[in-house]
């Protein structure tokens, strides 16, 4: 059973977080986002994580149904502690408390502690574009490190993200990137399909360039590098100095090694549009800038020139109308999951 | 006389600007920041750019003199318009005028337009650092063009410089990039020099790859290509959505044919740590973090990890103690200058 329609997936999936103790509108926020990540063709983020976030529940490093709590409160910024809920469930709250504030303020920053797998940070940067807003978001991960710092051997930094995002007149144009050349889930891909990496991408142990993915995954494991290849050190600052926003502005902390994987400290940054730009005035000025930039001649082999989101935006479109496949192991997994709790999938 | 202390370079900068016409105390701002941008190794913002200052300054570009405007005004974030006065000066007001703000607020961000050439983000990031602020700086720059959209030919953007600055034990952490793989002045350095530039930092005008900088500046020219070389997507993305909130939401514009090169609209935003993190804690944090950091092994030939801002400091001391070198046909421009306005230097 390989193909999904979206409706039944997300459906399907609030069902079972509701089977795993998560309140039902908290279930339903969590499977509205992961199914969006596989909607517009990040299936790394989508419901192949939903063994993980069983997991995390289980154990209790996902703490269902705990509430916000503003621990700072400033007129420009606040600080929020999530109380290791799952991370969608705090975050789209976090958003809604930053719009309404930025209504207020013109702009509002929130960071945020103890905040458990925000997924993608572009499912919050294009809620907020589609809801006239322009928003950076970054996030650091104090508790799974696996870059090398510019000119090192050893993982000491995270993957650390950067969102940005603006409303546009054809989809919400969405920068979500990491700070590292890749993310690590698409060595990863390569490594479960026993594919080559590009070159560039990683280096073993010992400090040499590597295309073999196997040797991230050794002991002692290999590292990513950071973004930028002969230019890595404008990647490992940009990671370095989100780390800090990101971890020491929350409280969330920048070195945890108490810490599993996929627990975030968060920054994120509002702009209400309409508060001293107008919205008719704005999406021309960016239509005009991405009419010059596609008016560019291209690059033999290049069909066209995308802007930062088109791509995603496609796949939603396709995905939409065609369903969304979801890998046997991963069906597999989940399956499981409903099984153990009772959830009759 | 080639190398000169920096105290009587400052002094006579001052000197000169004021014979332009320039405040005295402005005038001083502008060659405390010239002198700066020497002092910590980026001579390419340093006192060579006097006789393009005082070239705009004559044809009425810079206007000395003139008076800042705040046309937006939100608890959070305003808007400015620089009035076309030398960037230094524009900016040294606008951090100030961010400074209480952000004391009251807990963050603030201002947008400024009109600006006339910032130099370095780093001299205004690292300010607000060694003053207790965090702090984000981007500007665009609206008439001048120089590098490819990925998978693209032709000039369509700027290279949109980001810096992120905080403060830190031994010195600021300050990272100041551009958003493509390399500033225009290091192609204008090999191209000076006869010198073939580092692959994957250019493309000639019919979109191949070469490492000579002549490509660059020919009839039709070349164009730098965006940070990140085979995932460039990336370096573009940020280009273009910095270009959108330092363009758009300044009002300062992204498509300008009307403007000169170096005018830019700008984004700074400042966080006081005081008002939630206790600065001994956050020292803590971050010396900890640059101290894990350094841990790693490093890479064969590579002497010491070094984090960003920390050339510059050392740059810095030595310029300090040994004087700055000011190239002959630098030197040779700068008494033109002087003679053409009187000034005895």
């Amino acid at each position: 059973m390989p193909v999904i329609g979206a409706d039944e997936l997300r459906h399907k999936t609030a069902g079972l977080f509701c089977s795993l103790g998560v309140p039902p509108e908290d279930a339903a926020h969590v499977a509205e986002l992961l199914v969006e990540a596989n909607l517009c063709g990040h299936d790394s983020h989508g419901v192949i994580r939903i063994p993980q976030y069983a997991r995390f529940i289980r154990q209790g490093q996902i703490q269902p149904g705990s509430t916000l709590e503003v621990t700072v409160d400033c007129p420009a910024v606040a600080v929020v502690d999530g109380r290791m809920n799952l991370g969608a469930v705090t975050m789209l709250r976090v958003l809604d408390m930053a719009r309404h504030r930025a209504d207020r303020a013109g702009a509002y920053t929130i960071f945020v502690r103890n905040c458990h797998h925000v997924g993608r940070l572009g499912a919050y940067t294009s809620r907020a574009a589609r809801a006239g807003y322009a928003s950076m978001m970054a996030v650091n991960s104090p508790g799974s490190r696996c870059v090398a710092p510019w000119g090192g051997i050893d993982r000491r930094l995270g993957t650390n993200p950067l969102s940005l995002a603006v409303p546009a007149p054809e989809f919400p144009l969405v920068l979500d990137m990491t700070t590292s050349v890749v993310a690590e889930g698409k060595i990863r891909v390569h490594y479960h399909e026993g594919r080559p990496l590009p070159e560039g991408w990683i280096i073993d142990a010992e400090g040499n360039p590597t295309t073999d993915a196997r040797a991230f995954y050794a002991q002692p494991p290999g590292a990513l590098l950071p973004l930028g290849g002969h230019v890595g050190y404008k990647g490992f600052g940009l990671a370095l100095l989100l780390d800090i926003f990101c971890g020491v502005l929350s409280g969330m902390g920048c070195l945890r090694p108490d810490l599993t994987a996929g627990q975030n400290g968060v920054w994120l940054t509002l702009f209400r549009l309409g508060a001293w730009v107008s919205r008719p005035f704005f999406l021309e000025e960016v239509q005009k800038l991405c009419d010059w930039i596609r008016s560019s001649r291209r690059q033999g082999g290049v069909a066209e020139i995308l802007l930062p989101g088109e791509w995603e935006a496609r796949t939603m479109r396709e995905r939409l109308r065609h369903g969304i496949y979801i890998p046997e192991e991963t069906w597999r997994q989940i399956l499981a999951v409903a099984s153990e709790v009772g959830y009759s999938w």
